[in-house]
């Protein structure tokens, strides 16, 4: 947890996206909240990738500290928190999106809906605005 | 080394293409094959974060087995490798530019080039294919 800031290693962006966001368990639980309209604890540990409660507590800290995941209480249960992209981790979008359209054309195995590839290359900006609306409503009902 | 297949957890898109090239070395060894033109091991040693030699070795052995980046005999002088992104590797250029993107808005010290950010949101296809051309002429002449 902390600022990237302070083991900075250069001014590149390519090394700043890296510092923000580049290891495997953030951009999961980035994904989860952005593609899966994931907003609580619990759902981000339930994920098919198995991230441990103590990997997980410590991305989401990290995530906040770097401005891209915002934390509220649930107003149904106060007791609980919620987390959910600040705008700057919505602008991860485009990046994402072409991460998935990598990996669907050279992984034999990939996962990728078939209509959500399609969507990508004929019309990336209706499906980029549509997962901005698909967030703006999670954040507001709390969550899928 | 070795496939990213044995240790897999999901199908998920986003999974794969951590696994393949989800490290902060791997993404910063593709940076300067496809936007320095660096083509051999010394150019990537000087890149200034600092990668170590068996850092280095390790990530274009692994780089190599996931087939995104391929070696060669340098011509002028048969002891020397050359490394060069192959199609795979290439068609990484669009998630880069997305990464550099990103980082060039919200990163206040970012080293991003004015002209490249403007070039990227104005003509991405045009941005694209010069890559790629720059990329077959590195190949051809060795490196930058």
């Amino acid at each position: 947890v902390g600022s990237p800031r302070r083991r900075r290693r250069s001014d590149c962006p390519t090394a700043y996206a890296l510092d923000v966001f580049g290891d495997r368990w953030s951009l999961l639980v980035i994904r989860d909240m952005l593609f899966g309209g994931k907003r609580r604890y619990g759902d981000f540990l339930d994920s098919e990738e198995g991230i441990a409660t103590n990997i997980l507590a410590n991305r989401l800290a990290r995530l906040e500290a770097c401005g891209i995941v915002a934390v509220s209480r649930d107003a149904s249960d106060l007791r609980r928190k919620l987390y959910r992209l600040t705008q700057k981790g919505l602008e991860l979008a485009p990046l994402m999106v072409e991460m998935i359209l990598w990996s669907a054309k050279h992984d034999p195995r990939t996962a990728a809906p078939k209509s959500f590839v399609r969507r990508a290359r004929t019309d990336r900006e209706g499906l980029l605005s549509e997962i901005a609306a698909d967030n703006k409503a999670a954040d507001r009902s709390g969550g899928a």
